[in-house]
């Protein structure tokens, strides 16, 4: 006898949508606009199952959802009741279709992107074997804490590399494992700043950098780059900072290397002001050419200095990994505050990336995309060199993963920008990364991520921008 | 001819370093402190590998390494020679062997920390075989963009999920993905208030939340919780909040959900004062008896409310995954404030939860733990009353993961807890969530990651305490 509500719905197959779901989302729809009314029965599982063309534990399970959410009284065996629904109220307006807030996504970054690696290099295979045989043989790893600072090997790992690369000699218990380089800044500031204190920043510099270091309640104190690298801060007094944050191997954006010089004063400086310098030392692993410069924390005898890298560059800003090198008395420090504000770094991927590395597949990567990348650099400067002539003003560290274009002070490099990126480019203006209000005039080109196929397409379009701008018609002189 | 520098040193094979790190870190060490002279020769490759004992491309790998960090000159088939070292200095010193900072691993939390899911029961293989999969057929998911929001599938599969558990309507455009709770809460404060603003926060609440606000320069507004929930935040005036921070499902830590009338009082508020509300709807997938609370979100017809939900607690902490779910008008706002800081959230675990959910995985870890937790919150009540008979006044939400054992306002809580965290326990005293200095006292007891064996020696040390903190003999009362 057929006493059940009948239920008039369809699966479909095609959809993402699991069947069990569909089952579910019917009949939850239905009871909750009162198409089902309180107290009537929902059909015999196996009724509906042959109804809707599933197995029953399909039905089942849609069903014992339904009683855990209380929409539905019984149990598996007897009959299942619609319950009283009372004041579950559903916001019962459609939903209209919204606008995508983010540009599709687009086969590549646009020429000339600073700082962007060519993920068409990236090796997804080698990469996806690590990740499966940590899956198989680890998959505790993949979930479980492990150490506060992060999964041990993958610190390890790091200790070899930056040993290796950058002369800096740490131990495990002194690498903590980060979400990045801008959650490493916020985890120093929180560590060793209060709100209000002066954190010194180069200028030019990371644009975000500032917005982490206001947001965070302190204040700037900007330090400008000379040729020897950024100056010093005062010894003394109220802008005296607490935190300075340097790019020394490869000043960004405009490349080139602080002074063994300065960089002994800015070592002898924090000493004497009781101060921190953090090295952002983001992309180091790029050098063309010439002899490596040792990171300034390898020669920091006092260790004043925190190391920080990251992964962004060399593998994918998506990832989402980085590291900090603490020196040792300051890790108990960085240990409560990563208590207090919890850490941010997933765990899940840093046993893969640890055996990448003990596999050597880390290095093979890297000393591939740098022949890669040194030619593209070699590619973007000869072209440049050949549209331009004397006017391609390029300071060439024959490092990194972009150079700077000089212009002269009075050229609008703002402006050009804007021209070019409404070509379908993508260039920065050197005065944009400035505080100061008597900024360096330029572009900031970046070329890893580009074949030389696409730097030739981009200098095609950008060179007539460049040429106007440094050498206007006489008629436009006329009318400025 | 033997005329090329000897190379003393010898492979480890037991060493977890790799080979070809051993043998060019063998040969950095001695070209850098000048055992290598300058413009010596090193061994041919092919000799080195035979004396060794390796193969010859390992040997070829550590010199090439070499090369590219110029310590060495030539290429394969002619002579490797020793550089001119000039400056590279490396910090000599050794390093001493580093206390660890944080505790051993322990087999599992010490009872009764709140919050904690047990993740021995953590589905570890079939996560491990989505992961897999993931890596096999979808390698490029583990590390490409995608969108600025996170991954698509799994953003859909989130709208699915709060749509069934919460009857939250939203579009995949309007989820973000956050690394966790903190990360959710510093977008919303970045994206909406500016330092100096106020954000309401519930009094008691969780501690982590206030660090957060003050560190990113904002100041609280304590909304003292009573029996409806959170009192009503001022409608004009100097301490009208621009953001408000609500658990109204489950309050924490006291439990019970906000009455249906504040609730309505709450959306009308933020309407008038032009404020926004965030819903933290952190672990509302548990409850085990009675009808579902949906969530503010669900009729707030005017839009005035930031849902975020969480997978630390029914998946992992360390996971470092959580949701935002953004009113449509708010959409452009955050992703200018996520373009400006860059995101946190990992890309790699996304792609492997969103096939989780898809296959019901999900579901199924869900409504298992929830039986599983919903007897251990039945065992720990029971345990309680029968040890401390009317001493035991428990608030029990019939949800949640942890609950409030009450005590009278004299009572010391914290002395309480210091004395059963000493004993091995983890008890945090009700008062210590207060900013109030008027606080409840009392205990906020976590049951889920703790079998019924362990809950009972918990109790066996935690009651005698108890006991004597609201019972003292009659010899200490004496004395104070």
């Amino acid at each position: 006898m057929d006493d059940h509500t009948s239920v008039v719905f369809s699966i479909d197959r095609t959809s993402q949508m699991p069947v069990f779901q569909q089952v579910y989302e019917g009949l939850r729809e239905r009871i909750a606009t009162g198409s089902f009314v309180s107290g009537s029965r929902l059909p015999p599982t196996r009724s509906l199952a042959v109804e809707l063309g599933v197995s029953r534990s399909t039905i089942v399970t849609a069903y014992e959802q339904l009683v855990a959410e209380g929409y539905v009284e019984g149990r598996q065996g007897s009959a299942y009741a619609v319950c009283d629904m009372g004041e579950v109220e559903l916001a019962a307006k459609p939903k209209p279709a919204a606008t995508p807030i983010s540009a599709p996504k687009r086969p590549g970054r646009k020429p000339f992107s600073p700082g962007v690696p060519d993920m068409r290099h990236f090796p997804y295979r080698q990469w996806a074997r690590c990740v499966a045989r940590v899956a198989r043989n680890e998959p505790e790893s993949l979930i479980t804490p492990g150490d506060l600072f992060g999964d041990l090997r993958l610190r390890q790992a790091i200790c070899e590399h930056i040993f290796q690369w950058r002369g800096v000699r740490a131990n495990p218990e002194q690498v903590l494992i980060t979400a990045g380089s801008g959650d490493a800044l916020e985890i120093c500031i929180r560590a060793l700043a209060k709100p209000g204190d002066r954190v010194g920043l180069e200028d030019p510099g990371y644009p975000q950098i500032r917005n982490f270091v206001s947001s965070l309640g302190m204040r700037s104190l900007w330090l400008n780059v000379g040729q020897e690298g950024a100056e010093l801060p005062p010894s003394s007094g109220t802008k005296l900072p607490c935190l300075v944050v340097l790019t020394p191997t490869q000043q960004y954006p405009l490349g080139g290397a602080m002074t063994p010089a300065r960089r002994r004063e800015f070592l002898s400086w924090a000493e004497r002001a009781d101060a921190w310098l953090i090295e952002d030392d983001y992309d180091s692993e790029f050098r063309y050419a010439g002899r490596p410069i040792p990171a300034l924390a390898s020669f920091d005898r006092n260790e004043r200095t925190i190391y920080t890298g990251s992964f962004s560059k060399i593998f994918s800003n998506n990832l989402r990994l980085g590291y900090l090198v603490i020196p040792d008395a300051l890790t108990q420090i960085f240990a409560d505050t990563l208590r207090r504000f919890g850490g941010k770094a997933s765990i899940m991927p840093q046993r893969a990336l640890a055996t990448f590395f003990e596999d050597g597949e880390f290095y093979r990567h890297l000393r591939r995309v740098r022949r890669i990348y040194a030619e593209r650099r070699r590619v973007l400067i000869d072209l440049l060199k050949s549209e331009l002539g004397g006017d391609a003003q390029i300071e060439d560290p024959q490092a990194g993963m972009q150079f700077v274009l000089s212009f002269p002070d009075g050229c609008d490099d703002v402006g050009l920008s804007k021209a070019a990126n409404e070509q379908g480019l993508s260039v920065s203006a050197l005065s944009a990364y400035y505080a100061s209000d008597q900024p360096r005039k330029g572009l900031v080109l970046g070329f890893c991520g580009f074949s030389p196929e696409e730097l030739e397409e981009g200098v095609k379009t950008l060179a007539p921008i460049i040429r106007e701008c440094l050498d206007p018609p006489p008629d436009s002189r006329v009318r400025s």
